[in-house]
């Protein structure tokens, strides 16, 4: 039988010319064969929009990793379409992974981030799909800690059959490596985010407005990613795409009518 | 004690000029005051994306419903929270729904969709919200279909104490209001799209793509909306935004390292 190199899909949701997706593409290299398909732009907050009331574009990315790369004009998650359905041209891929991601996207992050939706759309399609983030939204963000990280959790998604149906919101505290205490599996922080919209006038006198917002974190527990994160350890959150809660099902069926 | 009407925030993603909304609008004017904060053109398939890389309008809407109502240049979630932050000034909503949509929003649906994720946001603000889709894509929707099923859930909603954690997914068929069935609570349906992209070229020789593609159902479960749909009956799916997929952390925490 043939012994086959893995094919991997990179995306992120910082757009192609971004530091962090350069980092992934360059470690991923290492474990198989690495397709990339990004946004031509940034598409951070995009979370699992898709792109059905305009046209897309998808265009080949000349580039010096020494892999197939594609731009495309669309979210994260039509990269990720793309990828599977254009670009793989018949090949099946067997890891989605994508970041890393300028920033974290830990707790309630999760369900606004490109980056993360990017993977989830992965596990929805059935492959395994693994979303990288480091907790630094700064352009010339150090990603070096990044890397042992994403190798360990890397080698594990391969070489551990992991379940359909989730996807592993992996997010990298922003300390040297050497001050980073291990992994840690975790559950989603309860928090939200209170939001300010900060009014400008424009040049003509029309008022616009900037979405800002103060991040409220509201839960105790030690078993969440926001907690890691904040004791130096790697957070690892299991990011499922059913979204039924199955508890309320009980108690909805006892409503008058239902 | 003063017995105010309670404070019902519409939203919708077919935008503020939709037939949907409109009927939704008349409806909810009989539970209470109405404040409408919805977008200014379509916004199907935004799933639950924000606008920060770009401004945002917020203009007042005229209309002949007899309500406030403000149309806005960014996504549904973005209307939700300009409606609790900025349009509602200091008052608190009792009550967010979205739509009515034109299409359902079941199964997989739900994570694309820019109507249920204004639903989730609305329930991650800590407000009881509901979503609200007719499976009829069509602009000229018969909506009177739903008018029943509307208040009997909107009536049970206001009532019953709404735990905290999620939202509802109520999926109405698109068949004579005198053929429901009745209401059942659901779970997600298993589905997905199997996507295609649709290849055209432009007028100066360049290559574009409309994502289309069809719907793969792999659910044999009669306790799904799927299933509830299929048999005549309204579906109500509660909806929740804690993504964490509980059994997977077990599961992980054997892995190497982990």
């Amino acid at each position: 039988m043939e012994n086959k190199r893995p094919l991997i899909l990179v995306v992120n949701d910082d757009g192609i010319t971004a530091p962090g997706i350069q980092s992934l593409i360059l470690i991923m290299k290492d474990f198989g064969e690495v397709v990339v398909v990004a946004p031509d732009k940034s598409m951070s907050g995009m979370g699992h929009a898709i792109t059905i009331n305009s046209t897309l574009r998808l265009n080949r990315h000349e580039n010096n990793w020494g892999v197939e790369a594609f731009s495309c004009s669309g979210t994260p998650v039509d990269c990720v379409k793309f990828g599977t359905k254009i670009v793989a041209d018949g090949r099946k891929f067997d890891l989605v992974v994508s970041g890393i991601n300028h920033g974290s996207n830990s707790s309630i992050n999760v369900i606004y981030s490109g980056t993360m939706s990017a993977a989830v759309e992965g596990s929805i399609e059935g492959i395994p799909s693994i979303g990288f983030s480091l907790d630094d939204h700064a352009l010339d963000a150090d990603f070096s800690g990044c890397e042992n990280v994403i190798r360990r959790i890397v080698d594990n998604v391969l070489s551990n059959k992991m379940e359909k149906g989730y996807s592993l919101n992996v997010n990298i505290p922003n300390i040297p490596k050497e001050e980073i205490k291990g992994i840690r599996v975790c559950r989603q922080a309860k928090a939200y985010w209170d939001e300010d919209f900060e009014k400008r006038e424009d040049p003509f006198g029309g008022s616009y407005y900037w979405l800002t917002g103060k991040f409220v974190y509201q839960d105790e527990g030690e078993d969440t990613d926001i907690w890691a994160l904040r004791n130096n350890y790697v957070s690892v959150v299991p990011t499922q795409f059913d979204l039924t809660n199955y508890e309320a099902i009980e108690i909805l069926k006892n409503w008058n009518g239902f």
